[in-house]
């Protein structure tokens, strides 16, 4: 708490008053007790999120899949699981925040059915059936007084397309777009990100990612004062 | 090393001049560079068993799916992330080995195909087409100088049952059975293991798990030593 404090002295106080939702990590959808669906979102850059708004002053909640990290100082976290479980939490606790930034990797997909029992493997291949999980930036695009709100693309290929796309789509006010490539985006310390608006766009070049998090952060309090203020 | 050196002074060398190969953690199944399949397991119980062997004297090999533990001091770790790999790298160093723990989680299925990008959601389900992973244990089975084979049986149900039909099946000389329940089994640092071979079964009550795994070694090591010199 006290090195939460000294950080934060060491940042201006972009977000002072100001209260900020970042979701971070993988989610995981079980198909049996033991089995699940998951992928390869470390939490690292959500949790970087988290401190960085923390040290810019913002008062932070932090709704976190299963990572391994430890909480920032200053942040109140939440642990969920599964999509349904981060949905769910993050409509609870969006309601009156200032600035929502959805970093989790929320599975896009869940199987259909979850069995009660271990499945018993055969000798033969299996079919699995997966549906659409909730899609919260949706759900939280239709409140009637939305946050500032900031999304998140991984992409393999088409990144200031895809990013775009999402940023339009999903009617986000802002959106950072990176590179899932061999070392970069995933499980890594360092990372680039493409971050777009409507109107603009800004490079911030390979960096840890605490760094990069604190360069976000500044741009996003500039144009949510922007938006604030108009 | 020298702590390793230290614990290893505090153990009888039940296992002096033997060879151990333990398998730990879970494997990932990847459906695009993003996403996989995987499991519960933490590979706390095989990392246990790597270091209560090599405090027992013996030369130990890791081989361990992606989890967050350092590797046990004077154990070599061999790092790798699918079944297939796992499968791999235990057949290419399971020759010449005594004695062969597989303690890992390992992926019953996988996606028959694997996207080279990530996957762009669509409104509607999925359809996951699933195969069977190749079987490590009964390949090991099958060599003319098999090792000692240990396997596991993590079960919501029958677990005796269970457990004794997979000692049959894959011609195992010793597998530990446990319940995977809340709390239980999975990513916890405590475990119980019911222990059966052919012809008998000991029970090891709850307990941390490096000192279960020391239970467990010391109880191979008298059946290894007794087929051995039989």
């Amino acid at each position: 708490e006290l090195i939460g404090a000294a950080a934060r002295l060491l940042t201006e106080p972009y977000l002072a008053g100001r209260s900020v939702l970042v979701t971070a990590g993988p989610t995981r959808e079980y198909l049996d007790p033991v089995r699940f669906l998951s992928n390869r979102s470390s939490g690292k850059m959500g949790y970087a999120l988290a401190a960085a708004a923390a040290e810019a002053g913002a008062e932070v909640t932090l709704i976190s899949g299963p990572v391994t990290l430890e909480p920032p100082p200053g942040v109140q976290r939440v642990q969920v699981e599964s999509a349904q479980q981060m949905c769910d939490a993050t409509l609870t606790r969006v309601v009156g925040m200032d600035i929502f930034v959805a970093c989790a990797a929320v599975a896009d997909y869940r199987p259909t059915r979850q069995a009660a029992q271990k499945i018993k493997k055969g000798s033969q291949g299996l079919t699995l059936e997966l549906e659409r999980t909730p899609d919260t930036l949706e759900q939280i695009g239709k409140l009637a007084d939305k946050p500032f709100m900031v999304g998140f693309a991984a992409e393999t290929e088409h990144l200031e397309i895809n990013g775009r796309h999402k940023l339009n789509s999903k009617g986000l006010d802002m959106i950072a777009a990176n590179w899932i490539k061999q070392g970069r985006g995933f499980e890594v310390d360092d990372n680039a990100l493409t971050v777009l608006w409507h109107g603009g766009k800004v490079e911030l070049p390979m960096a840890p990612k605490i760094q990069l998090a604190r360069g976000l952060i500044k741009l996003i309090a500039e144009h949510h004062h922007a938006k604030d203020s108009a």
